[in-house]
């Protein structure tokens, strides 16, 4: 088990230096658990009312300063780092980071890394802390450590939508700490190098190669059924950091040039059951948070693809320059 | 079977006057298989580029302005008649009225008017264009008809959250057309009178008697089991129309004046699942839509009540008093 360090000293202190009086808790599904008891001890350190933030929360695209400007003065975002988006109100980013030890974990990765020197690390928020130690342990271990940032994304961070910081690095593989499928599928897609991933919670070092082998097995069969598809749904969250409306009508021209019928619907959580209504549509292109046609794949009964995929469906992109989707801000 | 007057004419017109480019689609859950035949028409005959809101949408307390106002000219609202609010941009409701004709239950329903000589008629929006019908009918046999409306509705209209129009009518009995137990539940609780309710769909006339009983015995339940709750979650819905932020904050006061420990919960829509996260909240409140408490109590483990039934639990209102909430535009 491991805990997460909601910095409570930091942010009673940020609330104070702002004057708030009302403030509002947003925090990712894994971290809700948390949140009437860190509400308990803002109310009392600090005087405020608290707000807590009830809807799903998958980012720093979904920030709730819109839906919350009108009664709070200011918002404590838990478990993301901010993107490159204007806020309405001031948000304090709590990153939440894990207090899981790795050390042991660590030496175990060492046989898998043994071939290669230059190697590049990456992460998710949640262990960006331990880099630094990632670093120093491989150095000692005499290898040549890669990193890098981006505009939306820290030192060594991969986000489910951006991968920025993982590019263009002269790394000979990849070490991923974390846990899930997606973030090492995506580098090893935009890399083609190896990734070694680092599971801190289950002690399993894994080679991403099996991993990846299944999930685009997945993808190549909903690519094939997606070719019988002639009436399209184009799927745009309302999220702000998530909204690609100009994408979304590229597409639907591209597919009415190609003689098929598409229609845009804008929602602010994508899930099966709202897509229920429309029965005529035979398959959805998601234009909203890369992870969602990947991660929520087995939930789907449609074809549900990414704006790449269905380059692949239209002959427009080869099924070898496969890529996963990503949101890049200006 | 019953369809719906879309009244494509008048949407092209209008749209046409507006000189709107991009157009927004509104529906009621039930309108909403309807939205892909609609957006076909409208773009074939105005050319224009229409998105299609894939939100749930229960009411004109919902509507989709602050989310679309960046990407259409203009809403078309489908199913719901306005609502006392400023909206962003220009919105057209269409009331979708049902065509399903009802002379003979109307007949059918004569036998239990013949006690009551003045009786006033009250109905949901889809049926909203046969009142006068109904109105003539009942005339034509001897009976004198109040009707009334009110700042959030129209003529006979009662609304989940509003019943203004049937209030203080000098009224012996209320014919209600429609489906449901709630809103004629709801014209019950408000004049105590007997309410004779005409259903349209199945022929069937019943008496509200016997509907209210079963909902009431529910209902009584909720809030004996809500007295053990120490620890309450408020629900405040971001939905314009369904705000109700001072009402959570005094609700709030109230339940720590009481020794309770009370969190205030913001969220788009309400359900189960979001609710999930909060393992040591007892019970909840909920200020959004009040259909909620009511229609919805079966899927709900923990109690979750209405503002006026916190109040009996409380001790600060009589059984006797029961009421259904109310959202009262000023």
């Amino acid at each position: 088990m491991s805990n997460y360090n909601m910095e409570m000293e930091n942010v009673v202190k940020q609330i104070k230096k702002y004057n708030a009086k009302n403030i509002g808790l947003q925090f990712p599904e894994g971290l809700k658990i948390k949140s009437t008891a860190i509400a308990d001890e803002i109310e009392t350190k600090t005087q405020t009312n608290v707000i807590i933030s009830g809807d799903p929360c998958f980012g720093a695209c979904d920030v709730a300063d819109s839906k919350m400007m009108d009664m709070v003065d200011l918002i404590v975002h838990y478990g993301h780092t901010p993107l490159p988006l204007k806020y309405k109100i001031p948000i304090i980013f709590i990153e939440a980071y894990s207090d899981i030890k790795i050390n042991e974990v660590l030496k175990k990765s060492l046989p898998s890394l043994e071939n290669y020197s230059k190697i590049a690390i990456a992460t998710t928020t949640q262990h960006l802390q331990v880099l630094d130690e990632i670093k120093d342990f491989l150095e000692d271990n005499g290898k040549e450590i890669l990193l890098k940032s981006s505009k939306s994304t820290k030192k060594g961070q991969v986000l489910g939508c951006n991968f920025s910081s993982i590019k263009n690095l002269d790394a000979e593989a990849y070490l991923f700490l974390g846990s899930g499928k997606f973030h090492p599928l995506g580098i090893h897609l935009f890399t083609k190098a190896p990734v070694i991933v680092v599971n801190p919670y289950t002690s399993e070092i894994s080679n991403i190669k099996d991993l990846s082998d299944e999930i685009l097995r997945i993808r190549f069969a909903r690519i094939v059924k997606a070719k019988e598809v002639n009436i399209w749904g184009i799927l745009i969250s309302s999220k702000e950091g998530q909204y690609r409306f100009n994408l979304a009508k590229e597409i639907k021209k591209t597919l009415e040039d190609e003689g098929k019928k598409a229609y845009l619907i804008l929602a602010d959580n994508i899930s099966p059951d709202i897509l229920l209504p429309y029965l005529n549509i035979e398959g959805f292109i998601v234009t909203a948070c890369p992870r969602i046609a990947i991660d929520d794949s087995s939930i789907y009964k449609k074809p549900l693809i990414t704006p790449q995929e269905l380059e692949i469906v239209l002959d427009k992109r080869k099924w070898d320059d496969y890529q996963l989707d990503e949101i890049l801000f200006q």
